[in-house]
């Protein structure tokens, strides 16, 4: 902890937000907003997956037949019609909740916020996976945990490596086993099984944050932690990728114990979420389109995924490697090591295409040599011609630390 | 600070979860919400004050011409021609400030998190207004600061009584000028003099809160503090008064050297605040009929306040008093010491009429003979039988307590 803290200016800043940082991602995502460069950087759904018409309609409907409801103050718990459309979704997957365990958020960061606010004490020991969400690095770090990274491969988090003293101790384990931002990875059944049999024994809280899980490409997903286990997972949804980010509606679905201070940190935060997007969340999840919407856009996004796979196999140069995610809207790219993907984002931007470097998604020990695409926001074209440009800018990068070789 | 704290259940909590507390307000309005009941206790707009036809015509608009701006991610910071015109609006009022000075928030609730998130440590000192605002108190808390009362009378704050070193000791000094809530009072311009002027010399920072600020009923309003100190003051601002508290849209202004850190916070907190509902308060601030729409409901509710404090002094027994605001939603009313408000509460519901009891209100000593009364949510006919029921139910507790001192 510090003890000693500069000011802000005049002003005595608390000790927490020296653990506030800018997301570099954030800042990163304003240089390539430029019409000329094609992005594979922001975590962003295609604007043509968006339901316009069709939130029009729903917004129409509200305010003719609900306006009151949808503009006074709301109950902080979440509009309970919501809650409940949530409720019978899940139970539909497997994991049978009770419309009074799910707390309406605004977006899944919110939840994050408030898992982390009602848990974590400034010292408290986190695990994570690794590579990570940032988003929930920068939710979680403001309440001054140590983060510990738990071991994984290639395919994910390995819980029978988990150290027993270390799930003992920790706070919580924070994990995205579908599709997972930044890698596209998904956590087999079998480790999740051992996942929460083992968090079961040592008294292991394990949040499960599945932002990406209704986007499927091919194969089936294995089933939630929180069908696995209820009493142990706290599990977070969001309606960002499926209906629209702008809504900020999510949700998280918490064991009854955990469920009061969640709700009370809710309460303090901003009293409940916005009225109309979470009857426009109700309206698009219960008017029987949701699943055509869905279909829909998994058709598109798994095109876009094979094309970029496609792409990518067909331009990269040897010693580049890519995961092949059965969904979500991220793939990740691994250099060869000599490869600093930070100084190289500044070579492809100038010949205008945009990544984000690797090492933003490390809570703790960075990869450099690293990168996450996704394949959601361009289109087809562009992602032919993105990746055509991003395969030269490593190639001349290449070249370069090549002859740097030879000469040196 | 707590060093021994209980799990809640299995799940070890962070100790400032041990300092959320449910809103007893929240929890009262619940209970009066049943239709028998007229309730003067929520802090709700009148629903004949939302601008139901504008914000569907607007909405429309948003989402035929700018639905992708409007669904996809945004600033953190918020919408941007929002920020100018909250900016353009206050600059009206008095206040030079410039729109990257301006944060959006999901309400002003959210504001207050994110203040007392950046400022407080556990331990530090907080000056408050007293009565004050509950839900500051409840956002304040949860970061576990050590709450000091500031000097007040009936008029408001007493700044020339307030001690140096508390001004020094202290993080910020939290008040809401303008038409108080609870109590309804404005604090007079003298007082805002020399309250900047003390806290510039002490380097107090002051956080005010105006939600209400636009709701004027009566003579003119002294300028803001932000106006006279923007150096030294966060200023808070809401649109759920003007416009509907369902959409979650406030904001705050403050010094240049504090946004980074709150922008930050924010950005931890919810990304950003959702897309449709800052451009529906845009639309709204600019089309040139919002100071229309304020007109039309200062009229409303200026006859209704004045309605409520016509039917007090016909109905309410001796020695009952009560404020007599000049904007807002409230007014204050103090009984005779020997009545405690919370347990006429009961009294009053059984009468089918229901308020605020006053000790809610207080960071520290609570006065147990003191309640709120909101003027702007029933309608005229139930304001007046709303007052003959809640003077009866006061009459027979008088009559009750002088025949308990008659027999004893």
């Amino acid at each position: 902890m510090d003890r000693h803290i500069p000011p802000a200016g005049r002003w005595q800043l608390a000790a927490r937000a020296h653990h506030m940082k800018p997301s570099s991602l954030r800042e990163l995502l304003k240089v390539t907003e430029r019409s000329d460069i094609i992005s594979f950087a922001g975590g962003l759904p295609s604007p043509y997956a968006l339901p316009i018409e069709r939130l029009s309609a729903s917004v129409e409907r509200i305010l003719r037949h609900d306006a009151v409801g949808a503009l006074q103050y709301g109950p902080s718990e979440g509009y309970t019609p919501l809650r409940e459309a949530i409720a019978a979704r899940l139970s539909r997957q497997g994991a049978t909740v009770p419309p009074t365990q799910v707390l309406i958020t605004t977006g899944s960061q919110q939840a994050l916020d408030l898992v982390a606010r009602v848990l974590i004490d400034p010292g408290s020991r986190v695990l994570m996976e690794t590579p990570t969400y940032l988003g929930a690095v920068q939710a979680l770090a403001q309440y001054q945990p140590v983060f510990e990274e738990a071991p994984a491969d290639a395919a994910g988090l390995l819980p029978e490596c988990m150290d027993e003293a270390s799930m003992r101790d920790a706070r919580l384990l924070y994990i995205q086993p579908n599709f997972q931002n930044p890698t596209g990875r998904t956590l087999p059944l079998e480790r999740r099984k051992a996942l929460v049999s083992r968090a079961k024994r040592e008294g292991l809280l394990v949040v499960e944050d599945d932002p990406y899980g209704e986007l499927v490409y091919s194969g089936v997903t294995p089933p939630s932690l929180l069908s696995m286990a209820p009493d142990d997972v706290i599990h977070l949804g969001s309606f960002s990728k499926v209906i629209a980010p702008g809504l900020r509606v999510g949700y998280l679905v918490a064991p009854e114990e955990l469920m009061i201070k969640l709700v009370q940190a809710k309460q303090a935060s901003d009293l409940h979420t916005t009225g109309i997007t979470q009857r426009l969340a109700h309206a698009l999840l219960t008017d029987g389109q949701y699943d055509a919407h869905l279909e829909a856009i998994r058709l598109r996004y798994r095109a876009q995924c094979a094309l970029m796979l496609k792409c990518l196999a067909e331009y990269m140069p040897e010693g580049v490697s890519w995961t092949r995610p059965a969904g979500g809207m991220f793939l990740w790219v691994t250099l060869p090591p000599q490869i600093d993907s930070a100084s190289l984002f500044h070579d492809a931007l100038a010949c205008g295409v945009a990544f984000i470097p690797g090492a933003s998604f490390h809570a703790m020990s960075p990869k450099a040599n690293t990168m996450r695409l996704t394949f959601t926001t361009a289109t087809p074209a562009q992602i032919e011609t993105g990746i055509m440009r991003l395969a030269k800018t490593i190639e001349a990068r290449l070249d370069m630390t090549a002859s740097r070789l030879v000469t040196s």
